[in-house]
């Protein structure tokens, strides 16, 4: 919460009183005792304070400084990371964050928008279900960026995304420079555009090679690790099993090593998205990485600065070599 | 979100409207086109919805839907997994999460209480740093649980604890089962009344088993993975290792896979706190576990039903067995 100018909480803090009683001062609000008033007046003064425009709206009571994030699933660890960041992007304009999980429902998704737009929230983070989301057009007093993917079937919008075709592609580059040849993907929903554009990374890779994308090694539509650990030994058992994978998120990621627990096989495999674990397995997942923080500050500026014409933003990612990735070909 | 009793949101998408129109419709404002107004109406009478109590307080513009959580990071898998099932039981009486994480400051514990009682965010959920919190009876109109450990300084607060002496002896217990005489604890902060339980837990098993609580096997304050590994190299360093290890949370679970990564020994584990990687490692991790549902539904039941009696709930906690804590003295 360090910041240049003070706040209005660092105002309390130095008067001894609430945000509540500041406010009220700052406000001329009525019934507020003499001595607190002087007390809030000498911190004002001591800390060259100056009401801003946040203070303004929070003293009209305005709920502008509340910013809605909408998601799958807090519980996931890319959405509890996601989460983190944008409270700290957040507190840096003194905004604080509602959040709201849908789940796999694209019902709950609308039913949570609707339920922030009613009740005052008018800025949105939202990472979007794979579902059209046209109806969020006649929203037009709402201020939303969507982040992590675009959202199907609203043009104009402000999209936040990661270099993700190119995070593909140096994953599935790594692998063959390890010299791989037989290299799976395992992949989750096509109708998500950061998972569409891991995989076309994984083709081109794959294509620089003059490798075949073969179907066979391409495992699409996963959405549990529990479900990715079975597909991962299905192809562990081909009578030309692959050598290595590219997990197109943290749960492929997950799967895979479910499935390497059971198995006596040493494939190679390179993650998309880290994970506060990556680094305690034995070997470390190496995986594409890149700067959340980074992610929702674009998303809190695009907010903060509304423009008519449409805004795309793209993250830069990288590769993090743990060990998991540098495993040679059986 | 599946409930008995039809909600607005119901008849939103029953009526093919928005929530915002139904509140409207509900609330006898002004400006809604009749065709709307009959569409709404219909819904209403097809679903048989009565407006509620939360229904009137949206209609009113009130913010008691909207509850807050105060924790120490959202990223930290404990809290984000509390941070869901508040979220779940929150949705089941139409009421949004605001979150707020204070990292390790009590002072911005505090400027988040505050900042949320200033925007009129009037039930909280907090789980406590171990600072003195008595500020907090200021707030008379405030309502407030606190889950996970009991506040410092604040007598006649409701609290939602687990099971946490108990927990601390199962664990200790299991370890002594298997033949274990050497058990090191790996704990955290003891002004955590939660910590200091587990611990407490864990010197009554050692006790009941006419051992001595060694403080050669004690170590504390630790608030990070890292440190944690650290220290369990310097316990195993030692003359006379232990054998096992009780580690009170998560962080220091996850300390200890990290120290072994690097060491040939096999000392048994016991965890307090489940995580989701738990049973991917080899062996999995033993932990001590609870629903963490059930924990946030009783913060919730509580803030609906506010009694001048102080109120302590405690969630039961179980043993899972998953290998690491089934391994046998070397």
């Amino acid at each position: 919460m360090k910041r240049g100018k003070p706040t209005m909480a660092d105002v309390a803090r130095q008067a001894g009183v609430s945000l509540k009683t500041v406010s009220r001062v700052v406000n001329q609000e009525p019934h507020v005792r003499a001595s607190l008033q002087q007390r809030v007046q000498a911190a004002i003064s001591a800390l060259g304070y100056r009401r801003n425009e946040a203070a303004a709206r929070l003293a009209r009571g305005a709920t502008m400084l509340t910013l809605g994030l909408v998601m799958e699933n807090i519980s996931n660890e890319f959405y509890s990371r996601l989460a983190a960041a944008v409270e700290a992007a957040a507190a840096d304009h003194e905004a604080l964050v509602v959040f709201g999980s849908y789940e796999e429902s694209a019902d709950k998704e609308r039913m949570l928008i609707e339920s922030m737009y009613a009740r005052g929230v008018d800025s949105l983070i939202v990472v979007p279900s794979a579902a059209d989301h046209s109806w969020l057009a006649e929203h037009a007093g709402l201020t939303t960026v969507f982040v992590d993917r675009v959202p199907p079937g609203l043009d104009g919008a402000d999209v936040v995304l990661l270099d993700d075709v190119w995070g593909g592609r140096i994953a599935t580059e790594h692998l063959l420079a390890r010299g791989h040849r037989r290299i799976a993907l395992i992949s989750d929903d096509d109708g998500i555009s950061s998972v569409r554009d891991r995989a076309t990374g994984y083709r081109a890779a794959l294509a620089g090679a003059g490798l075949p994308a073969g179907e066979e090694l391409v495992v699409r539509e996963l959405y549990d690790p529990g479900r990715v650990s079975g597909e991962v030994t299905r192809l562990l058992d081909l009578p030309s099993p692959p050598t290595a994978f590219f997990a197109t998120n943290n749960r492929a990621a997950i799967g895979i090593l479910q499935a390497l627990r059971e198995r006596p096989e040493r494939p190679a495999y390179v993650g998309f998205d880290d994970f506060a674990l990556a680094d305690v397995f034995n070997p470390g997942v190496t995986v594409v990485r890149y700067d959340t923080a980074r992610l929702a500050r674009a998303a809190v500026d695009l907010l903060l600065n509304p423009s008519p014409a449409a805004r795309r933003i793209k993250v830069p990612v990288e590769l993090v070599p743990r060990g998991s990735g540098e495993l040679p070909p059986a």
